[in-house]
């Protein structure tokens, strides 16, 4: 076997950074099916563990409660976690269980439903890589179990995101697509499990889509002219980086009209919902506090600079 | 057709960002085989254009004269351009034949050997990301021709690099592996197109391996104790991620142990040798300006933040 390894016992601790033990533990997960969310978000400056049910199913506390003690937390444990009822439910439980002092930042980003199929309220999407990569730097700088919380929630309020797809995603063990659609439909206000958004509509350049998800977006944020922010384009696992790459470009030349400005950016698959087709803009307000932490070192196997 | 898409002339242009013609058009290139150098980093922040020869030969004096012109250079044109014998001749020759003002940054930060297969003097490697990067936002703010040839002459003395190789790559036109390597072996200090280094050599722990290699890069670029330095980790296109992950670990903690500061960082495949098994290391002195630089947002297909 030819790798670069040092013994087989250390190859995942060495392989995705050590852990620090005198920080506050990051702990997030979900259903599986939206890799590299969460387990690829696991290392130093962002998560310090995730827990991964099966293919869009929640985790269960159990794994929740090992995962917590497998990170020895002095300092207390952050979950992040989004607004699905499974997960809201599984991790509340697990919460109560814990001995150690706790706290939870719930995601709530999509701005395309106010109550869905799986959901009480919004739903949380590809802003919880926002949340997760702010809130792991302020951990990894030493911020305390309440200030990470307070942090948390204020990268969540400052974060909307809405979808569309092109194409329905196959749950393995259903064997077959989770909706139908035509070959010039697309499903605007999408979920990340397929779900239905606001609207069925025909395919149109990318420039026109892109407005109707910024304005969307921006009527939520309500952003102050002039203000800086971070563009996410998250693309759902079936769509080339090109398209991508095309979104970011529109959805920048757009903010920039609005009089706001694009200082950050995030571009590629996040946030999937297996190999669905479309893609989802996000946008987080930034303040300096939050731009400073989004520029700190992170560590991780699916985001690292 | 279900694409992001807004009309077939403009997507090229939309999806890899806009060309700022008030700027020095940094212009690079070599033979294929490297991907994504250096087509994968031509956008904002970093390149205007990249010349593709055919796999690992030099592109042509007319390619990157008709680059030259396509990117409207009306502040000067910089070539960057890595050491081997061909790329050096045809870049020179159409650096005479352009009218516009130009200059050249030739990079040689491959410690392993001081003249090789395809080169007077040392190889041009993965550092060239750097140098690209690094130059491109200096450009993209509006430095000019001489400043963007010091600062690129600059980030390649403060920049070294080494590989090393577990199995050979295949050019296609040749047909078969470039070298034969035994299943336990690896050739230490190894080419971008497979040329040998220094030693063949028994496989060994990820963390000896790392130590020869860091060994060599520390002694070329002798830092000050305490000094700031970007560590980039870059696999040659059949090494995957996790391994990769795992070199920067023990990279880091070897450059730490040194008294350096490993304070910014790129894991991934970035400067490949077709589909060669193999990692190489790169160590960048920065100085404030050059980590400011690096920081600079960039826009492109394979870089961005």
């Amino acid at each position: 076997m030819k790798k670069f390894i040092n013994d087989l016992e250390s190859v995942m601790r060495e392989s995705l950074g050590q852990r620090a033990t005198n920080k506050v533990a990051l702990l997030s997960g979900g259903g599986s099916g939206h890799e590299p969310l969460h387990a690829g978000f696991v290392g130093r400056g962002m998560l310090d563990a995730a827990c991964a049910g099966q293919v869009f199913t929640s985790p269960t506390p159990d794994q929740m409660l090992a995962a917590a003690e497998a990170v020895h937390a002095d300092r207390g444990v952050l979950f992040i976690v989004k607004n699905y009822a499974g997960d809201m439910m599984n991790f509340q439980m697990a919460a109560e269980m814990m001995e150690l002092e706790n706290a939870m930042v719930i995601v709530n980003d999509d701005v395309a439903v106010e109550n869905s199929t799986h959901t009480t309220g919004r739903r949380g999407v590809a802003g919880t890589v926002m949340v997760e990569k702010i809130v792991g730097a302020a951990a990894e700088a030493g911020a305390s179990l309440a200030e990470c919380k307070f942090l948390g929630d204020r990268v969540n309020a400052a974060t909307a995101s809405m979808g569309v797809a092109f194409t329905s995603c196959t749950v393995p063990a259903a064997g077959r697509a989770t909706f139908d659609i035509g070959d010039d439909e697309m499903e605007v206000g999408v979920g990340i499990h397929g779900e239905p958004g606001r609207r069925r509509e025909k395919i149109k350049p990318a420039s026109m889509i892109v407005e109707d998800l910024l304005g969307a977006i921006v009527r939520d944020l309500q952003p102050v002219s002039g203000s800086e922010v971070l563009l996410h384009v998250n693309g759902f696992g079936g769509t080339p980086l090109m398209e991508l790459h095309l979104l970011y470009h529109c959805a920048a030349t757009q903010l920039r009209a609005q009089g706001l400005k694009p200082v950050r950016s995030l571009v590629g698959n996040y946030t999937t919902a297996l190999e669905m087709s479309g893609a989802s803009l996000t946008v987080t307000v930034l303040d300096a506090e939050m731009k400073s932490l989004w520029d700190a070192p992170v560590h991780t196997a699916a985001l690292r600079w």
